[in-house]
């Protein structure tokens, strides 16, 4: 295996390196890009070993260097990883191509036709942890949607994602799309650089932890997809079923407790708190979830510990749930807006006209009545595919596919039309007819 | 008339005032808001005097202060100008409603149903300059579209703006929507304080010069609609028809200089600049605009002023255009992607194969072939209302229409349904049956 010479003297010459490598990406056809694709996939299929070595390599300094078990689960690349990533690799090329597509196609008089037209973005900066098999995803999904991306992964997998990027940068070689179009940065101190290259760089993505996310979010003027916080709430209303508050709370705890989508703070009504939080402590006990309530909450479950404050502000990541008693629907809505990071907020409740004030009223990307907050994520929703879940106001809002990764252009055609023909007092009237 | 008491003591309490009116704002029905609008369309007719009157004051100042003429005639609000901008919030009342459109709508597994509806992004804080009519359209745009505003008129317009607000006031004051979901600011302190204001405004939209809108966007984390530079480009063929191609120029150029879609720069084929060139130079001097060309068209015009380096990155907003020969069609889009602001580029020429080539590999908001400049308006485009236009890469791109004031939202209705069933080895899977 061959390394490809590409050692621009600056970031801000790689990117445009990369920018370059993007437009004549952008241009290919469908074929093309899906192609390129196919030769990722079975470069890497081929080049396992040296893949698994590389990755081996990381291992073993990580372990040297004490870091977490966690991070190092993360971080193992074995082959049956490596062949689920290539395996989604193929799954993207399945995918419907984002770019090209006619959202709006419109007579605005005989002979003056406009089209809105979807395209790529240009070049995506990419900062991931650990996990080297994100390096592969997020390639094969900035090919399918027509961006270069500059990568940067964790410095514990380094090996690991020099490696990949060589093979997929030689794999490139053999197609249509530019391999420049694929860049790895290696050092930390790039980040910093990269934030500020927003002649180049059009959206960044960044995969980490909040205090992480939110420190790109603060410096940087290119465009930010992701969330900091992920603060969700579930509301267990009075004319709740028991048995689906239970599961669903322990569903949204414990199915997965690191995720952003986990509930952190359980809002239960007043009127149902001495029936249903007894059955929940159990429940919760049974998996390993500390409670910790407020002294409404406490005087109903005496044994646990009490929240604070700042329970109500805090992303646990892990098995605890704060638990608050509230007055009624609109105090827990009232809560919620206080300190809800905007991500999924759920109520649970048999009154379907409640249920509609609450979906209605309160403000997140992902309303949820009568599930688990846990389904809040791309792939549940079908989307394929996920490049993000974004807490911002602005779309795209929520779990993003791959329509996150894409923009669109106006396409004008006329045959000599002027705009003086249709000003003034004898104006011809536009027809604005939708073909 | 009486005028509403609300003084907050702080921007801070004002704009969360706006946000907590906006919420309620945000669900009223169609109804509710166009009868709102319908109000506020009465209420101006009632007290046209006192606003002719406020508006005169100002006009008076404007002249003692030796304002220029062009800002004194935005000022001037007369009977016919209030006539028109109360005849526009009757159309903005009969747009479509913007909110509550169903964009997703899939069953996920039997039972559990996703839907992506828009909704309201909130609250709006938008910086406008002397025209007070402008306070109308934003407002009635703001309430169709379920958001609080915030609003900033220039000092000039102050008198005009503070009656305008009075009678909006105490027309919302008779309907559903709360009057503190619109709100005055008077001193330009308060925008440098706006711009900070992230918890309470979702949307800044700045309505001014390039650099206050370049300051604007760099001095605040709030998302911001709009524009600096409007840097457009004609590029004329070697296919190009003669005709058209002064035509569209002229128009480009001419029918409205001081608007962002006019062209800055014009580029002409080497092979057709010895006869288009003067053709287009007779044409322009007849409407007062003055060329400046590069070496290569001072040899085919040697009257004219030389074009410099800084010419190409110029935006005139007047009767000046800028003229380069170049070599190819290629080194015509090489001069726009150096140079483009990303507004509207435009390509004359009869050669169809190459015009989709431009319109394929120019990046700019309107790609345009063979029709003026001066069409990338969100009227003309057919959107009804123009909120801005967004050189930016990320949707909202381009002429804006009610669609850049609103967001979505999912909403996810299940009965119990809990994420386990979905993960691991005897995972069910998820139907994604779009319904």
């Amino acid at each position: 295996m061959v390394a490809l010479e590409t050692t621009p003297n600056s970031l801000s010459s790689l990117a445009q390196q990369t920018q370059n490598a993007a437009k004549q990406l952008a241009i290919l056809s469908t074929q093309q890009r899906n192609e390129a694709l196919s030769a990722i996939a079975q470069a890497l299929s081929t080049y396992q070993d040296d893949i698994i070595t590389a990755n081996a390599k990381d291992c073993e300094q990580a372990k040297i260097d004490g870091i977490p078990e966690a991070l190092q689960a993360r971080l193992k690349l074995d082959q049956n990883k490596l062949q689920s990533a290539i395996a989604g690799i193929e799954d993207v090329a399945k995918l419907p191509d984002p770019i090209g597509t006619t959202q709006i196609n419109r007579e605005l008089d005989k002979g003056l036709i406009l089209k809105r037209l979807t395209c790529p973005l240009g070049v995506l900066g990419v900062i991931f942890e650990a996990r080297p098999d994100a390096l592969i995803q997020i390639t094969s999904l900035a090919i399918k949607s027509g961006n270069g991306v500059i990568l940067k992964g964790g410095k514990e997998a380094l090996n690991s994602c020099q490696t990949l990027t060589q093979v997929i940068h030689n794999a490139l070689a053999e197609t249509d799309v530019p391999p420049e179009a694929v860049q790895l940065l290696t050092t930390r101190a790039e980040i910093q650089e990269l934030l500020a290259l927003d002649q180049y760089v059009d959206l960044i993505i960044p995969r980490g932890s909040n205090s992480f996310v939110r420190y790109i979010q603060e410096n940087t003027n290119i465009p930010v997809l992701g969330h900091a916080d992920g603060i969700c709430h579930i509301y267990i209303d009075q004319e709740a079923d028991l048995n689906k508050a239970v599961t669903l709370t322990v569903d949204s705890k414990t199915q997965y407790p690191a995720a952003c989508n986990a509930v952190e703070t359980l809002l239960v009504h007043q009127a149902i708190a001495k029936d249903v939080l007894p059955l929940l402590e159990k429940a919760m006990t049974e998996k390993g979830v500390t409670l910790r309530g407020d002294q409404a909450t406490r005087q109903i479950l005496p044994q646990i510990e009490e929240a604070t404050a700042t329970d109500w502000e805090t992303e646990y990541g892990g098995l605890i749930l704060a638990v608050k008693v509230v007055e009624s629907a609109a105090s827990a809505i009232a809560h919620i807006q206080t300190y809800s990071s905007k991500h999924t907020e759920a109520i649970i409740t048999e009154n379907s006209n409640l249920a509609q004030t609450f979906l209605h009223q309160v403000d997140a990307a992902g309303v949820f009545h009568n599930c688990s907050t846990r389904f809040s994520d791309g792939f549940r929703y079908g989307f394929g595919a996920e490049v993000g879940i974004s807490t911002q106001k602005m779309p795209p809002r929520g779990p993003v596919g791959l329509e996150g990764l894409v923009t669109y252009k106006y396409q004008l055609t006329g045959d000599g039309h002027i705009a003086a023909t249709y000003s003034g007092e004898n104006a011809k009237p536009f027809t604005h007819k939708d073909l």
